[in-house]
């Protein structure tokens, strides 16, 4: 039985990557909904809509578990899709909040993300429902997105940016979350720039966390039986290619991976 | 009978400002899908389907001419929303081909556009069929729509953006077309980066063809009635921000006009 990922776009790659790493026999499907892409300015009855339909098309492939790799859909659909669905759901807010809190000493925390991410509270109520008295500043960081599509990383530019976005961080910040999964990308810049705080990725901790689960649940996986599968709905070519930037696979053979062109939840 | 100008987002709202600037007795309409933005990657037949929704619903507030200040939608609808209406289309990738046309001396022309675009041929096509023999550099710039948006315009990271994208370009290129409705508003910082070359932009030149238009069918009009109206299908606030920015009408009571939330193209 397989794992699902999805997410709006291209961004829960990182998440994927991150659970490839640590669980290797694992098998993947990742489905990007790249036509309606972005989610960050649609209603949330709509994103659970979307998130709907996306959870049934990937039940159909046999999984055990769910990974929403999308902040929107981890915000608005979460609960709805957990409710609906009979096999475990993970979203990538309440890991990320959950290890920012944990390594935090000053639980003074700085959350960079989206515009639409930051609008959306999640992840300062989910640091809050942990730890009251935390003391969090929120960060929207629209250009990063950007500046990571359009392999800008390790341009002047790009250092330029992560230092205007840090500009309102005091010096008690101790802790930084990432709270965008293209974050992960960008986050020895980030570092270099922010000094020594803690960088806390939701990526890397989804993964901990569908480790965890599995674990628990006694559901991993000890042989891997397929290659990672995927599913755009738009534009496959412009995904394989950001997909070896994402994925960092260049050992293998990422052209053969078939991407079905899926056509049911084409743009309407 | 009011001008109808539709764009996928906020970026048709510079050829607005040029035609309030050319003909400010016009009555003016604008529709803006934000809830669909962006167009560029989406299927010809989707943009095609969007663009006569826009185009029927905005005949019903009787116009008398429909401005497509967008330049996916003038790509690949303009024909096709062309034969349905029955009233003049004026896109903007026609203006502004011809205009870089007429004013280069060397005919060697750069275009600077989205991925999408450029990647359409759309300039490179009008170009070449108004001059067999000009000379094209097509330059994707895929980050000049964000730091547009992020109000970045007067940062040092944009200066330098600006000079990565225009590296390609040779010493005799001596025109440069801005292929994008967001564009107009770094052309003074494209004008830095660039030096003497001369710049001309898809709103300009599309407001200047509207007037032409209307005088030679002999409809323009002597009195505005109203004020703009205008319509978005998501997030009308954001737009209100930002039309402060792209308008520039600081000293018109903006916060006034109203903005209808036009639920009938809801993003599905």
């Amino acid at each position: 039985m397989k794992i699902g990922i999805f997410d709006s776009g291209l961004g829960g790659l990182t998440v994927m990557k991150e659970i490839m790493t640590l669980l290797p026999e694992e098998d993947l499907i990742y489905f990007g909904d790249t036509a309606r892409v972005p989610y960050g300015n649609k209603s949330a009855e709509t994103i659970i809509r979307y998130s709907h339909e996306i959870a049934d098309f990937l039940m159909q492939y046999d999984i055990k578990l769910l990974v929403i790799a999308c902040n929107t859909a981890s915000a608005h659909a979460m609960q709805s899709v957990q409710e609906q669905l009979p096999i475990p759901v993970i979203g990538v807010i309440h890991p990320g909040a959950a290890e920012a809190v944990r390594v935090s000493q000053t639980k003074k925390i700085a959350i960079l993300a989206t515009r639409s991410t930051i609008q959306s509270q999640a992840y300062q109520s989910a640091i809050l429902n942990l730890c009251p008295h935390a003391n969090v500043t929120p960060i929207s960081c629209p250009l990063f997105v950007p500046l990571v599509e359009e392999n800008f990383l390790d341009h002047e530019a790009t250092k330029l940016i992560i230092r205007e976005y840090l500009k309102p961080l005091t010096q008690d910040v101790d802790t930084i979350l990432l709270g965008c999964t293209h974050y992960p990308l960008m986050k020895s810049r980030i570092q270099e720039e922010a000094g020594s705080v803690n960088l806390v990725d939701s990526a890397t901790t989804c993964a901990l966390q569908v480790k965890h689960l599995l674990t628990g649940k006694n559901l991993l996986s000890k042989n891997r039986s397929m290659e990672p599968m995927f599913f755009v709905t738009d534009d496959p070519d412009r995904f394989q290619h950001m997909m070896k930037q994402f994925l960092n696979l260049s050992t293998v053979d990422i052209c053969s991976y078939a991407i079905p062109r899926s056509n049911f939840l084409a743009s309407t």
